[in-house]
C-alpha cells in the first residue's frame, strides 16, 4: 500500500478547525493528500492553528467546487457513513477498509470521503463510493468528531502498510486497466439514457433502479474492457429502439 | 474486558479544550472514567464546547491533586510515552496494549496516563507504570495531539472488547438473496441469447465476450433482485430486436 496514493477528502466542512485537525491527523500517520470541496470557512487562522506542524499538509490541500473533481481520477472510493442507509451497501469497519485497500495495486489512487459534521455524506454522494466505512463506536454515543475519525482511519491505513506484504495481489496481472470515476459516470449516464430509451425505465417513476445498478456495478469495480463491452450492448440496444421509433 | 474499570488519567493538561475533545473520544468509545491531575484550566467552557455530547463524562470526571491519588486503587497502570526514555521498559503499541489488558481479570481497575502536552509525562511518572505505549506514527511527524492519542487507544480497546461482535455484515443484512449457480446459469443463458439477437455477439465469432461477462459478474456476486433486474434490462432489448425483424 502507497499511502501518498490515498487522498482524504473533505466535503463541505463547516468547522475550519477541523479541517487543521484533519491535516494534523492525516500528518501524523503518513498520509499527504487532502481535498476540500467548498469548505464553509477556508483558510482560516483556526485551521492553521489546530494543524500545528501539519501547515504543509493544510497549504498543500485542493480546494474543489464538486466531488467530482475531488475523484474524477480515482479507483477506489470509500465513503464513510455513521448509519445504515435504505439500500445496503457493501460495509466495512475501518480495519477491514484498510486490508481491503491494501490488497489494490499500489498504483491505484483511492478516495475517502467525509460528508458535513451534521448531517454526513448524502445518498447521493454515498452511491459513487465502492465500499461505505463505519467505525466502530459505543453504541451510546456515535458522533464521531471528524477529525477524530480521519485519526482513526489513517492510523488504520498506517499500521496496515507497515505490515508484510506477503499475500498476493488479486489485481496485479489484470489483463486491462481498472476504470476511474470519470469512466464510471460516463457509463452511469449512458446506462440510465439507454434503460430509459428502450423503456425499461420510467424517468418519472425511477424507483430504486439505478441506486441499484450502481451499487452492483460499483461492487464489481470494472475493468476499462468490461465497460466498453457493456456501453456496446447499451449502443446496440439504443440504436433498436431508435429504430422501433422510426418505425 | 470491562470498559468500565478502565480510566483515563490527563496529568497537568494545559488546554481545556483537549479534556473536552478526551472525553467526547472516550465516550464516542464507550470509556467513562475520566480523572484530571492538576489540569491548568478546569473547569472551562472551552472543555465542555469540545466534550460536545459528553458533558456527562467531562462532569463527572475526578479532578486530584497528585498522580497517586488517581491510580493508588489500580491493579495494571499503563503510560503512554512518545518517545524512548533512558531506561528501557515494556513497550507495547496501543493494539498490543489493548490485547494485554484484555488478559487481566475483569474485575481489575486500568489507568491509561497521558502527560503534559509540551512534555509528555516525566520520567518519574513513567516508573509508576507497568508497561509503556507507544502509538505508531509517521517518522516525519510523530507529536499527536493528546484527544487523538487518547481516541486511538479508545478505539483499540473498544475493538478488543467487542472481538466477537462484528459490525461488517458480509452477506447477513442484505435486502435481497444471493443468487445461486442455478440462477447464474439461466442467466448467462439469457445473456447470450439477447446479445446475440440484438446483434451484439456474433455466434459464429463469439471471441471472448461471454467469459469477460461471466468473469465480471462472477467478480461481483449478483443477489437476485439484481439479477431480475439485468434480465429485465435483456427481456426488454430482445423484444425491440424483435419488432425490428418484424418490420
Amino acid at each position: 500500500m502507497n499511502l501518498n496514493n490515498i487522498r482524504i477528502v473533505l466535503v463541505e466542512t463547516t468547522h475550519p478547525g477541523n479541517i487543521g485537525g484533519t491535516a494534523r491527523a492525516m500528518k501524523n500517520m503518513g498520509l499527504l493528500n487532502l481535498f476540500l470541496v467548498n469548505p464553509k470557512s477556508y483558510p482560516d487562522p483556526k485551521a492553521l492553528w489546530r494543524a500545528a506542524s501539519a501547515n504543509d499538509v493544510l497549504e498543500g490541500a485542493k480546494v474543489v467546487d464538486s466531488l467530482d473533481d475531488a475523484i474524477a481520477d480515482c479507483h477506489f472510493v470509500v465513503g464513510t457513513s455513521a448509519r445504515q442507509r435504505r439500500i445496503p451497501w457493501p460495509l466495512l469497519n475501518s480495519r477491514s477498509s484498510a486490508a481491503a485497500i491494501s490488497q489494490l495495486p499500489e498504483n491505484q489512487r483511492i478516495a475517502i470521503l467525509f460528508g458535513r459534521e451534521d448531517r454526513g455524506l448524502t445518498n447521493e454522494q454515498l452511491v459513487l463510493c465502492n465500499v461505505h466505512l463505519q467505525i466502530p463506536t459505543s453504541p451510546n454515543y456515535s458522533s464521531l468528531n471528524i477529525a477524530m475519525a480521519v485519526q482513526i482511519i489513517c492510523y488504520d491505513l498506517l499500521i496496515e502498510s507497515t505490515k508484510s506484504r506477503e499475500i498476493e495481489h488479486a489485481d496485479k496481472d489484470w489483463d486491462s486497466p481498472f476504470s476511474t470515476q470519470a469512466d464510471m459516470k460516463r457509463f452511469y449516464i449512458h446506462l440510465e439514457e439507454a434503460l430509459s430509451e428502450i423503456g425499461f425505465l420510467d424517468p418519472t417513476a425511477p424507483r430504486q433502479l439505478m441506486p441499484r445498478l450502481k451499487r452492483l456495478f460499483n461492487r464489481v469495480r470494472l475493468d476499462e474492457m468490461e465497460l466498453n463491452i457493456l456501453r456496446g450492448v447499451l449502443s446496440e440496444a439504443q440504436k433498436l429502439a431508435r429504430k422501433s421509433l422510426d418505425n
